[in-house]
């Protein structure tokens, strides 16, 4: 499953514009997952056109194969942002929960908290993984502010 | 470094199309290293429309970050393959090997020497990433006169 999250910031008012999750069948094959993956993001790249690209980083996994499947699908949304032509950032998972929560330990509950209050989100956030892309959004804008690149 | 190999196939006679690699630059970012792997795979499979993709599958690796790196390139070369409309086969490395030399746990040296003696090629094959890719392509072709799916 693969979250994405789409932010707004109008002066100092930051709103969220979309987000959510790919999902895709664990029934089919890998390719076809990649490509789903590849065709959601370029559609919503297409459509809402960001100004800026932010990913997590991966540098770890609990074991070799959770790494694979990740790094595929990083792979397929990595070329997605690329083709359409957008800066890419990478992110910790680290720097993301600093920038949201300002604890770089923060837990998943508390990132979905400060993320909700951030962008005025009434409802809950699901699943967890758009909340988490929201965040790595966040943690985009709030590097940016602060002028640093990367 | 990203190898491909392209092999035709005329009655039993087999024959090497094209072969080489990718070189990416460990000076670019991770992102635009896999755009030009894509857009190379991409530009590969419309100048030669293949009627089937093989690729070799990963299951593990020496470590997570090797893992990583490894699923970030298959990502790329997978939504190129699907993007391009190709049925996409994916093979061990065992079962590569097994295919081309006879033996599961062939070395790298007995895979090129059977390469090169099975599609005539008297140069010396340059890396052996492009060597292991026509291997790959070997085994497909194999799988498929044996009939056999997947």
């Amino acid at each position: 499953m693969t979250g994405y999250g789409i932010i707004d910031v109008a002066g100092s008012r930051l709103l969220p514009v979309t987000y959510g999750h790919v999902r895709t069948s664990s029934a089919t094959g890998l390719p076809e997952r990649l490509l789903k993956i590849h065709e959601a993001i370029t559609s919503l790249l297409a459509e809402f056109r960001p100004d800026d690209v932010a990913v997590e980083n991966i540098f770890y996994a609990d074991n070799v194969k959770t790494a694979i499947v990740m790094g595929h699908a990083r792979g397929a949304i990595l070329v997605a942002a690329k083709t359409a032509g957008a800066d890419v950032y990478e992110y910790s998972p680290r720097e993301v929960k600093m920038s949201v929560v300002g604890n770089g330990a923060a837990s998943k509950s508390q990132v979905k908290f400060m993320v909700a209050r951030l962008l005025s989100i009434k409802e809950t956030i699901t699943p967890d993984d758009a909340s988490d892309a929201l965040a790595v959004a966040l943690c985009r804008w709030h590097r940016q502010k602060l002028n640093l690149r990367g």
